[in-house]
């Protein structure tokens, strides 16, 4: 058994650098999972699970500073360039996470709110939303533990159809809310709701970018192809 | 005068780091700027310099590219645990001055979808809002320049100020729905650019943690009080 001290420290910085790549993929799995909990939430309109889930929150925020911890040792060893591109992207990707973890239980505590009201059909609307956008989070987690910038790459490309569901979700919101006066405060919430899904389809294209980044470097991505047009909707 | 290899390298390390320093502060004050505009093209209802607002975004973009740039050229320098420590801190900013001015510019593309109807009294509401989160900007990255933890805290402690200016604007923005159905769809404009205020509030208080951090490492921040109630108005 070679036990010089060179091999031990290579071999012991490969063990933090798995180390932290689990983290991440834990992360990522506690955050998908919280995603599929929240939209089940507001389909069941189950109070009680909404406050586990945005009990459960916390955990996520404490992994990733665990990461950051890590990313620091790991940092403090010096590494090469390829490595020191790695770890960055890994702080890169364990901020989104942890954004996406946020914006599962924001789902979750405005459900508590729209509870307060009659069932509203919109929901489905925001569900059909919801299970894309946790594809896109499972798929881009799928890509990074495999290192694959291609399988990324379509991650990021389907953010538009993500986009194209939103917009729709969020005209056909503004209609009812002008049929209805009554369900102006529950479908403001919705609106949100759909926001922050939105905006979890924008972080899965983030962490996308960075597994690209971490596969070729620099190298520029292709154009990508933006279909939200609520923020000019008229 | 000295000219030793050793000298050479520290100076040069140095040197970085205050070029680092710059361009954040060079980011910050790019964002604040956008931030005072983007409010002053809804007060104007100005289309032609919200374009503008919305074109120049890509500046403070490339401007976090050469953050992230910079800090992997002084992270292979093998740097201490407190430099490491300052650039750690400086990414995390950089990001958050990044998203600030993300904020800024969809304040101003929403704007011009405000524009389509005639003015609305909430713009005030929304500028008084606006007028707080630009001074915790402000204030935030000169705690940043000064290297001064108790000023950082202050801003942070100010965020309750904004929460609570922000569900106010929030309660008001949807009596105002429910009582004329042709304000629903400006309405649900002027609620997601007062979300984006409060985001960038929020963002205001992570530089405020992450000088805090810089200065005193992970010791424990006092606790903080939150105010936004809109996540369950009913």
């Amino acid at each position: 058994m070679n036990t010089q001290p060179h091999d031990h420290i290579v071999k012991s910085y490969d063990e933090e650098r798995q180390r932290l790549i689990g983290e991440i993929l834990r992360m990522g799995e506690m955050s998908a999972a919280q995603l599929e909990a929240a939209l089940d939430v507001v389909e069941r309109r189950d109070d009680k699970a909404a406050a586990r889930i945005i009990g459960n929150d916390e955990a996520i925020d404490t992994l990733e500073q665990e990461v950051s911890h890590d990313v620091m040792k790991l940092a403090l060893r010096g590494p090469m360039a390829r490595d020191l591109r790695e770890i960055l992207a890994a702080l890169r990707i364990a901020s989104d996470i942890e954004r996406i973890g946020d914006y599962a239980a924001n789902v979750a505590k405005r459900s508590t709110a729209l509870n307060a009201s009659p069932p509203l059909p919109h929901t489905r609307g925001l569900n059909a939303l919801g299970q894309l956008v946790v594809r896109q989070v499972r798929d881009v987690l799928a890509a990074f533990a495999a290192n694959d910038a291609d399988a990324a790459q379509r991650v990021r490309a389907q953010d538009a159809e993500v986009d194209t569901l939103y917009t729709g979700l969020f005209r056909e919101l503004l209609t009812y809310m002008m049929e209805d006066a009554r369900a102006i405060t529950p479908c403001t919430h919705l609106l949100f709701m759909a926001k922050n899904l939105e905006r979890i389809g924008d972080h899965a294209t983030n962490i996308a970018e960075n597994v690209w980044f971490l596969v070729h470097g620099d190298d520029a991505l292709p154009p990508r192809d933006k279909r939200d047009e609520t923020n000019v909707a008229t």
